[in-house]
Formats: C-alpha cells, sequence, structure tokens
C-alpha cells in the first residue's frame, strides 16, 4: 500500500483533517504562498473543467450567454447600494497604487508614492456594482430586455480563516446577472437558476441537495430573497453549494436603470444574480470520498477507467499492451475517459492505491493468467467490489456499471442524508440533537433575533424554509421552539460549513 | 440601411476610427467605468470562447493540462529575476490594504488605515513568478518532469493608451508555463508551441503569419529567447499576435528549482512560458473586416448562417417559418450553426445591414416567390455576392462555402500580406517605404544601439528574424543598412501595433 494512502485519517477519527489531507493527498489543490490563495492542481482543475462544462452547457439551454466584466471597481460603486456595502467592503482587497519603483537602497522595489490612485479600486467580491453600471448603457427600452448573462471569474473575499476550496479569499466561479422587464419574470428567473443549480447537483455532483428560501438573516446583501441548495456532508453539517438571487430594483435604483415599458412609462429594472464556485469542489469531496481517499462521481472523473497490467517479464508486457489496445479503443468509442496505466517505475500495488486515492471509477487489471483467460479483473472504487470479467463486451459492461455506480453514489448520499433529517420540538431536544450534528426541522418564530440567539447558543444556524416537505406535517403550523409564539412551518437548522 | 452601418467610418478614411467604431458597433466590447479595464459584451465573448475551446483542445492534444495559480503575487517575488522585475513593475497594480470601513462624515467608505498589509500585493502581470515558486514543491527528481500547465486567466498592467482588445489594463490570456530536465527539450517546447499558435491563427483564424524569433532588445523580461508569431493588418502595421520564450534556467535559480538528473545530480530545471490574449481578438477584427462591418472567418463565427425572411402577411410568414425549420435542422444536423431570425420588430433591411456589421458568413433569404419556387436568396459576407438557389441540398452547398470562404479569406489576407512584403538595401530607400507601411526586409547589425536609433528615427521595430525565406536570398549575409556593419541575414521590420 502506498505511502501517501496509508498516511490518510480516518474520517472517524478527524473528519476536518481527513478532508483537508485528502485535497492535497489527492493532487486536488494547494496553499499558496499568498495568504488565503490556493493552487488549483492539474488533477482537481480537471474536475472543474468537467462541472464548468456541464454547467455551462446548462445556462446555454436556458438561454444565457456569457461575457466578461472588469476585475476592479471603483470603491464609491460599492456604497451605492447600502445593504451590499454593509456585506461585501469589510472584506476586500485594495488597489491604492499603480506602478513600483526600484528601493533606493537597492533591496528591491517598492510602491512609488508618486502613483496613488485617485479613487481606490476593489477587486470584484461579486459584481452587481460593475454590471449594472454598464447594464444602465445597454438598457432603454423593454425591447432590451431580458438581459441573460453570465460570466466565470475569479473573485477576491478577504477571509480570515481559510480552506481549500471550502473558503478562499480568491476563488473561481459563475455569475450570472439578468434584468427584466417585469417582477414576475425576475422571479421565475431566479427560481429557474434555483432549479438548474439543484439539477446539475443531483445528476453529475451526485449530491442531493434541499432547495428553499433563506431567512432574513441570511440573504445575500442587497436581494429581496435569497434562494439556496443545501447539501448534508459526512459530518452532517450543511454544505450552502449554491444560491440564487431575486434582486427586485435594488440595484436598478441605486445605479439608475430605468427603462419604457410597454405603456411608455420609465419604470426600474427588475434583476436577479446567482453562482455557483469551486466551492462546489468542497462538497463534492466531502460527501462521496471514504477512508481510501477520494470517491468521484463517473459523470464528473477526468479519468473514468483505469487499466494496470500486471507481468513478468518484457514479452508478457508486449502481449498485454496489445491486447488493451484493442480494449482501450472500444472504451474510447463509447465516450468513456481511460487511462492505460503501464509505467514500469512504479509497481501494481502502488498503482493501486494511487487510483483508489483519486477516486477513478473503475479499475480493470490484466495479469498473466487474464490474457490466458481472455479476462479482466474489474473493481468499482465505490463499493470496492471486484469481480473477474470477460474481455469480450467489457466495454458496455463499463458503460452500464458507471451509470450503475453514478446511481449508486447518489442514492447511497440521498439515503444519508434522508437518514439525518430530524424534528426537534422543544429548545432543549433541539440542542441535544445539533449535538449529533444532520438536519433539524424545527419551528421557529420568524423573527431575526430568534434566529440569532439560536446561533449564538448552539452554533446553528437556519439553512433555509425548504420548499419540499420532508417529514408528515412539517408545512403545517406550529410553535417557535424558543419563544413559542406562531410559526408557519418547520424550517431547516444545522451547522454548516 | 441601418443607422449603424451608415454611421461606420471607412477604412480608407481613418482606419484606426474604423477600428475604434467597430468594435463597439459590432457588440464586440465598450470601455468601462475603470480606466483602460474593458467591458467584453456577450458577441464578442462569443468569439472569444471559440478562440479558447480550440486552442485548449490543441494545448491538451500536445499534452498540456489546465491548472490555476494566485492572481496576487508577493512583491518581492517580482526582484527575484533581475530582467523581469525592470520589465514589469513599473505598471502593475498594487494591493496595499485589505479592509475598507465606513467614513466618520457618513459619505461612504475609505480604506481603513489598520489593514494595511505587512507586504504589498501585485495584481499579477504574468505568473512566471508564482508558478515557479510553486514548481518548486513539485519538483524534485527527472521523474516529476516535465510539468506541462496552462493556465487560463485575466492579468493586469496598468497601460497608459489603451484599445479595446488590443491594448488594456485588464486583459484575459492563457499561459503556458512548462519545466524540463534538459535545454533542448525546453527548446523544443517553445518552438512547438510556436508552432500551434501558427497552426491556430492560419487554420482558425485565417490570419497568416511570419513565425521567427525576437531581437534581444524586443524580448521578453526574463527570456533567453523569444519566439513570436506576426501579423499584417490592413493598414500595412504588425501586430504581434502571440509569443513563446524558452526561459533557460532563469526562472529555476531565481525560485531555486533544482532537480536530480538520471546521474543522480543536482541541476536546475529548464523552463518555457508562452501565452496568446484578448488581442487576438483586434488582429481577427482588423485582418479582414471591411466597410460594412466585420468579416469573420467562418471557423470562429458564433453564427455561422442567418435564414430572414420577408414575408407579406402573417399567413405568408406562417409558410416560411415551416419551410426554414427543416432547412434550419439539416443545417444543424451538419454540425452549423444557425439562426433564423423571424422577429416582428425590425425590418428585412435593417437585418440586412445588422448581420453584415456583425460578420454573420452565409446570409439567406426566403421571400413570397422564393416559397413558390422552392428556393433561397443566399449571399455570403466575404464577396458580398449573392445567387438564388434551390433549397434542395442548401445544406451541403452551405457547408462547402463556408469551407470555401474560410480558404478565401485567408488566402485574400496572405495575398494582401505577401504583396507587401518589400526590401531596402539603403536607410534612405527603407525611410521612405516605411512611410508606406508593410513589412520591410532589411539587414541590421545585430546591435540595440542601431535597432533604437532606428525605432528613434521612424518608429519602425524588429518585428523578427524570421525563419522561413520570404524574397530571394533574404537568408544570405549583407551589409547593415545603417551601419554598413556585417550583417548575417535580413529581419523584418515594421511600424506595430
Amino acid at each position: 500500500m502506498a505511502k501517501e494512502l496509508k498516511d490518510l485519517t480516518k474520517r472517524s477519527e478527524n473528519y476536518s483533517q481527513w478532508y483537508n489531507e485528502l485535497v492535497v493527498k489527492a493532487d486536488l489543490a494547494e496553499q499558496s504562498a499568498v495568504r488565503g490563495c490556493m493552487v488549483i492542481k492539474p488533477y482537481g482543475y480537471a474536475i472543474w473543467e468537467k462541472i464548468q462544462r456541464q454547467l455551462d452547457d446548462m445556462f446555454k439551454e436556458t438561454g444565457h450567454v456569457n461575457a466578461y466584466f472588469p476585475l476592479l471597481i471603483p470603491k464609491s460603486f460599492l456604497s451605492r447600494e447600502a445593504e451590499h456595502v454593509e456585506g461585501f467592503a469589510k472584506e476586500c482587497a485594495v488597489v491604492t497604487h499603480y506602478r513600483l519603483k526600484n528601493a533606493e537602497d537597492g533591496s528591491g522595489v517598492v510602491v512609488d508614492p508618486a502613483a496613488k490612485l485617485e479613487e481606490e479600486l476593489i477587486i470584484r467580491p461579486t459584481s452587481e456594482t460593475i454590471i449594472w453600471n454598464t447594464y444602465k448603457n445597454w438598457i432603454q427600452s423593454y425591447r432590451d430586455l431580458p438581459i441573460l448573462c453570465n460570466q466565470w471569474a475569479n473573485v477576491f473575499r478577504w477571509e480570515m480563516r481559510t480552506r481549500l476550496f471550502l473558503r478562499t479569499a480568491e476563488f473561481l466561479w459563475q455569475e450570472g446577472h439578468t434584468a427584466h422587464a417585469t417582477r414576475q419574470e425576475a422571479e421565475a428567473e431566479a427560481q429557474q437558476m434555483l432549479g438548474v443549480y439543484a439539477d446539475f447537483a443531483e445528476k453529475y455532483m451526485a449530491i442531493p441537495v434541499v432547495k428553499g428560501v433563506k431567512s432574513a438573516n441570511e440573504r445575500f446583501a442587497g436581494a429581496i430573497d435569497t434562494y439556496t441548495i443545501e447539501a448534508m456532508m459526512q459530518d452532517g453539517k450543511a454544505l450552502q453549494s449554491g444560491t440564487s438571487h431575486f434582486l427586485g430594483q435594488n440595484f436598478a435604483k441605486a445605479f439608475d436603470v430605468q427603462f419604457v415599458n410597454k405603456e411608455n412609462k420609465l419604470e426600474y429594472v427588475w434583476a436577479t444574480s446567482w453562482g455557483v464556485s469551486t466551492r462546489l469542489m468542497g462538497a463534492l469531496i466531502m460527501t462521496h470520498s471514504d477512508d481510501n481517499g477520494l470517491v468521484l462521481p463517473p459523470h464528473l472523473a477526468p479519468i473514468q477507467v483505469v487499466i494496470v497490467p500486471i507481468y513478468k517479464n518484457e514479452e508478457q508486457l508486449r502481449q498485454i499492451d496489445a491486447k488493451v489496445e484493442g480494449i482501450v479503443a472500444r472504451l474510447k468509442a463509447l465516450g468513456i475517459s481511460v487511462k492505460y496505466d503501464n509505467a514500469d517505475n512504479k509497481r501494481p500495488g502502488f498503482k493501486f492505491a494511487d487510483y483508489e486515492l483519486r477516486g477513478v471509477p473503475v479499475r480493470l487489471v490484466m495479469g498473466g493468467r487474464d490474457l490466458e483467460n481472455n479476462t479482466m479483473e474489474l473493481m468499482r472504487r465505490d463499493t470496492l467490489e471486484k469481480e473477474t470479467r470477460s474481455c469480450d463486451g467489457i466495454e458496455q459492461y463499463v458503460r452500464d456499471l458507471l451509470e450503475e455506480m453514478q446511481n449508486n453514489i447518489y442514492q447511497k448520499a440521498l439515503n444519508y442524508r434522508n437518514s439525518r433529517i430530524t424534528t426537534a420540538d422543544t429548545y432543549d431536544e433541539f440542542k441535544q440533537k445539533i449535538e449529533e450534528g444532520g438536519f433539524i426541522l424545527a419551528h421557529w418564530d420568524g423573527t431575526t433575533e430568534t434566529e440569532e440567539k439560536i446561533k449564538e447558543e448552539t452554533k446553528a444556524t437556519i439553512r433555509c424554509i425548504p420548499f419540499d416537505s420532508f417529514v408528515p406535517g412539517d408545512k403545517e403550523p406550529g410553535r417557535c421552539m424558543v419563544t413559542g409564539k406562531t410559526s408557519a412551518c418547520r424550517v431547516i437548522f444545522a451547522r454548516a460549513y
């Protein structure tokens, strides 16, 4: 067994450390020399590229186009929307100068004080302000609407405590920004994109998510409503995996974006924004992986099948090479990404452990006996089950198996999640259950005061007011577990990443 | 004729203004509220996405993988490579603080002086330093080599005079950064990537390029050799369209990146870097477009075919819709991107001018007579020639025509370029010819002094020492046109963007 694998902390010992180690050992990402900024390594980036490509296709299918807006935002723009500035001004990177010069003592370069900007620029923490300032020039009439733009970009938020993928100062994301003529249309757009995110999470990432709306306290700064998809990690904590905001006319008013409607009257434009980020990588890793390393859903695995030969001598290797060549071609013809690893500088045992660590869904092994028998040993990563199969038709078998695995890991995550959704009717019961983790459906009086009291006392937050029902009666009215005041329905509480 | 089109300045009147107007009128890009930063609009970004997708495929075919490195670079990193800092420190955006706070007078937000960074951070102007600092941890042995990474990213250089796509403070690009065990391998890589760029320029952008090596004066800051592809615009000026650098061991030494070679000895790693940027958009626009607007090579056109109906009444429109539906489906089945524009809020004449302005390669029109005759009127954008064709088999005809057009606009650009490559044997002749534009092959004594004298007196620079021969005898030795000293071969001079 490879050294790297042996060293991986077990989830049951320390889930947090297991995650941190796995991200690095599986070559997904690492810390950089710049505090809080990560390097996304090629294997990690290959997964992100698959996420990007699929989401991008789904955005385009729903009528969206890509564009690109500036990295830097004039400081004054942040102040234009009152709530927005409170949410984002506190943690941003500020550009104050535009030139360096040689230090007089020859020690290197220093900031040139003569090159101070008149107005400081902020590295975008999110782009509503610069984009709505741009849309002002794009929109005059209802005929210019809707605008359905998305951008793939890097953003920057000066986070104090960072963790690879989950919370980094710089991260990659997409941000959709749409402009509409009516409130109804904008609200429908925000809901539609939440649906796209939920579909993507479930069908590609194999992560079941709860769709719902955030409480006022957890809303995006500047939104009327924030919709969210919430996933459950294997430690029972919640991970907010994507959000879609109905922004009302807040940004249109802040940047004076009006249009002439069909009745020939001036009206402010309605807006949405929605985004997912490299945080999804964290959700992917934490939902499915095990003590042997990553478990990747086949739909997002950069390498879906690895083939490893076991041989006594060069002659035998050549025979196996020849045999495998056809199998590789047939797998590729079915659209399956396959790697044949016949490198001679690593032993098979090392390779096995390494590909397990990296979460390659299917491993095929061919040894001398297999060569004689026209067979291969197949191992599936999700269950670690092995079987010996004939080489004839193995490509169809693998194709079907990949689909079965995709469904299996989704079902496994769904069963786990559902088994950890519970209810609490009293605050004492809640306090006890929250220690065990999971999602707790409880009644809440709808006030920020109560929400903050609960957060302070239990570290649990309202993840969302779910759209769907999870236990009988959760949509019926009741009494707040803390204050006893009336509550319209149960909401989901959890500790969260 | 649409207002936008009528207003487009003619190339012969003012080429520079024609370009500036065209970029904006064709909805490719516009200035933003941030000095020197552009907004890439959806239509422009759609072309950039096609460029990205194709290049990315070509990088992967040559064994490269993508990764992502931090946006910000510690100031001290820039100083590590002596020439590099001279080239890049002067024009960079400097982050000095990490927080804003509310102004005491309530006027908005101000930089929080308590949140000053110990070491300033620079927005990457290029990533050699942060990447080689990272590679240090990735490379121990020759077994870890080569590393063949590329990154798609935004970079920032504080340019004083900016023009959309051609020179902007922020721009999008890819930067490849490779690490090798031997000098030979690194040099071959730098040459290979130059070849990839040239192939891409010629086959997809339909732009003929001269491949060559830069003079010492024009090299990338920190490189041993810079290879370049140089294109000629319609005003006879050169546009450097891509560069590939052999970096020797300069960055490995600056960041102390050594590896144990096969002989078990420590050695510094050999490096290359190579990049193309959104500047390619400028090259694309300026090479092919005409006084009617954009001319796009079919391989990069977001919409390859537009179909416009001309109808007398709703009933006729419905008949045309029904007829066109099948044609759209058959075009799409051949992989052709097609838009059927039956919007009723614009007149056909407006649509014609608009799609010409946007450079859609093929326009098909169906009117009432066409409907009776089973025909369509076809116009090709490159020559503006019209013909009437039967609807039967029109999809194959269009497919073949798109390929013919791709070749035609390349050939047109090549003929133009070749007609404007000339020689000069005396400095007087050179001074006269450089006023007329074009590429001038002349002898030069190889010194930076002479090169700078020529630049000062004529605004012409050495674009490259070309690999190929363009006129008889250009690879033979001669005498420098300025100093009379010996010269190994003719080099290409031009005024440049």
